[in-house]
């Protein structure tokens, strides 16, 4: 599967420890493609001995597994690669320390986009396209920026930041390959049919 | 240099921010013969950019450079070694994403100085020697419990927690190889002067 058919539907951890194990289960069940184990709240032990049991779900339901900002856990994990953003190690460094992984890029703005994508990211996570209680600080690109990111870069691009069932497919229109999303996924009571429903309605099914 | 003596005074940061680098110059002036970055509470690319200008000063100042849990930066830094304690990355795992790092452990009780030696750590990091404000949680060896470690395991032991220079002949006189500290260097109002004193306190001179 290409890199960006994996990044339709990815779904990323809110605190990374083993009690969200099956919470990541249940996303997969629901047709989440990708993973991403973002845990800047605990331990990297903690972290550790979570991700392992996540990498092998992913692998399970065909899914890519990825790291928020920790490269070294995406190496100890086997990750398919790990996510940088403005405040983590350059990409470049990066590339040069685990020149297996693949390299997303957290960005925030059309400049930090290109800038990425010229530093050779292989995907953007590009947001907040909506304001976001998981991350207040971001800056809100909103739907015609995301848009703008979406027409001038070549390398596949995850929408994320505030996105809902209720405007995942106004994001879908602009371009975007996928969408990321921690809390319509893992806050949800049901996270296998909010996985399902998010699903269904980026595919158009 | 063999690694022990590298490791008799040990200077960690206590933010790992760039405002700390001339505070590393100084106490490699006053007679650091490693120096740790330590950078729980700063991002990984403050850190990153702080370490790459302690990295070439402990090169300057022929001491070695190690970074706390984080491998990846210890990568991308091009540290000799890494110090991982019993919340962070397991040392066999470390070992395998990182075969070129020494690994440094940090260990609380005989018990883990035992097991780390056996996993293959380089050196420990065994403490806290006294209490200390900078980690207010961790166990209290004292020096009885020390001493034990220092008989008991072949690697180099660094003694770390509430050392000043008040104690410090005290503790080398348990058998560690060196002593780590934070405030007690990097609190100095005079750092180099701190280390200088530090240092002649514990080579006996």
């Amino acid at each position: 599967m290409a890199l960006r058919d994996s990044l339709l539907l990815y779904v990323i951890t809110a605190r990374g420890d083993r009690n969200e194990v099956e919470k990541v289960r249940e996303a997969l069940e629901g047709g989440a493609t990708s993973i991403q184990l973002r845990a800047k709240k605990v331990p990297a032990r903690e972290a550790y001995l979570a991700g392992k049991e996540m990498r092998k779900l992913a692998r399970d339901y065909g899914a890519l597994f990825f790291v928020d900002d920790r490269i070294d856990l995406a190496l100890a994990l086997d990750a398919d690669g790990v996510q940088l953003g403005p405040e983590d190690i350059p990409i470049e460094v990066a590339r040069e320390i685990a020149p297996n992984l693949l390299i997303g890029a957290s960005v925030y703005s059309l400049e930090e986009a290109i800038e990425a994508e010229r530093k050779g990211a292989d995907y953007l996570g590009a947001g907040a396209v909506f304001p976001t209680p998981t991350k207040p600080e971001a800056r809100v690109l909103g739907l015609e920026g995301l848009r703008e990111i979406v027409k001038r870069v070549k390398i596949p691009v995850v929408a994320i930041g505030g996105i809902t069932g209720d405007n995942a497919r106004e994001v879908m229109a602009t371009g975007a390959d996928g969408i990321a999303v921690i809390s319509a996924v893992m806050g949800a009571d049901d996270v296998k049919k909010a996985a399902r429903e998010l699903r269904s309605i980026i595919t158009g099914e």
